[in-house]
């Protein structure tokens, strides 16, 4: 870790608190369609659709929310309601209004490495929902740069060292998804840090063995302060 | 205009065509809901959902589906059917899979520009599809920096141009709209160039006096070969 001059910061489930609060927006959306398909069945039509979706519309609430709306026509074989809609609509508005409410220690690690190391955020979702998340988190001051990505790949992060004008392997990525945080981090030369979160989006989900021994996992953000050395 | 180290473009309605494909999908989503209402009421209806969620939603083609289906819902006093709605989602995906047209003469004028001058993206908008288009426009070689913003007011501009690091005086916009690409710009201490795109969306509209003078409008994007100085 002596090379690392840029530590990267995943936002959502790193930072702060995001996966529960879509669980519970879909637990709320099966029980609105419960008389059309068990629970688990929508849940399992729903994330067929998003990932469907996500070439055309990305990560984040906005295309969620779409492909609730298409699920619920699609399982409800054109019959749901309007009410229903109106409904769902509704869940993705309060999904967008959520509190932030970081992680544990957050500050205080950010606030210690941030002497020694450049700090940025590297995040996908919709570009407006994560500044507000920033804006409203109080860590924004601690950050060099804010990148919202397309999606979290080889090339956009060789975008991203790119932009911020450095060698690939003084590039250390910290978050809660092997797929998207640590796998083409490893890949392109960079180091990472998997804090997994209890939850995880089953799209996240990657096979762990892939990179063993390539990668620190750690249990809390607070270890961060032990593992990066001090300059 | 001497002192302009960085020219920065609007997309859409500058680099390449948008609000025609806007309109045409306003125009069908009317269509089928003419039964509840008359089209200009429709339209004035879908206006202030969309005004009422642009602090939500943001920019884009996301909120803009959303917006509609709200809409019709309001509008059809709950009635509007599930078809209807998925007819909705339709046009919206249709909307993300528009060819990119190119307005006349700008691959030429960037060509041009670029030897004096570094060339930035500075657009509103949904950001996959802002860079599905920048892929897909043949133009993103000219281009040392492509901005997606939330929004295009005074704040926003002074990020940007400390994220660009240079001082307000050397930079210049270059849009179709007013209140978006001229007016903060001018505020800031920037320049702006206004070149009217021949329909604009009505938020976008600003009333002209209010920088008269201030400012250049040119009617086509040639004419910036003949303003910019050659150094």
């Amino acid at each position: 870790m002596d090379k690392i001059k840029v530590i990267a910061f995943d936002a959502d489930d790193t930072l702060w608190v995001n996966e529960p609060y879509y669980q519970e927006a879909e637990k709320s959306y099966c029980k609105l369609l419960e008389n059309h398909l068990p629970t688990t069945d929508i849940s399992g039509e729903l994330f067929k659709t998003e990932i469907a979706n996500i070439a055309k519309y990305g990560f984040g609430v906005k295309g969620f929310v779409l492909s609730m709306i298409e699920t619920a026509i699609r399982i409800s074989k054109r019959e749901v309601s309007a009410e229903k809609i109106e409904a769902i609509l509704n869940i993705g508005k309060e999904l967008l209004e959520k509190p932030v409410e970081l992680l544990a220690d957050i500050d205080f690690v950010l606030s210690n490495l941030k002497s020694n190391y450049i700090l940025v955020v590297a995040t996908k979702g919709d570009l407006l929902d994560q500044h507000r998340k920033l804006n409203s988190s109080g860590l924004l001051h601690h950050f060099h740069h804010v990148e919202i990505m397309n999606d979290k790949n080889d090339a956009e992060y060789h975008k991203l060292l790119k932009r911020l004008d450095i060698k690939n392997e003084e590039f250390l990525m910290v978050g809660n998804s092997l797929k998207s945080d640590v796998l083409p981090v490893l890949s392109i030369g960079g180091k990472a840090i998997h804090i997994p979160y209890h939850i995880t989006w089953a799209h996240e989900n990657s096979e762990k063995h892939e990179a063993d021994g390539k990668y620190h996992e750690i249990e809390k953000v607070i270890e961060l302060l032990r593992i990066m050395p001090k300059k």
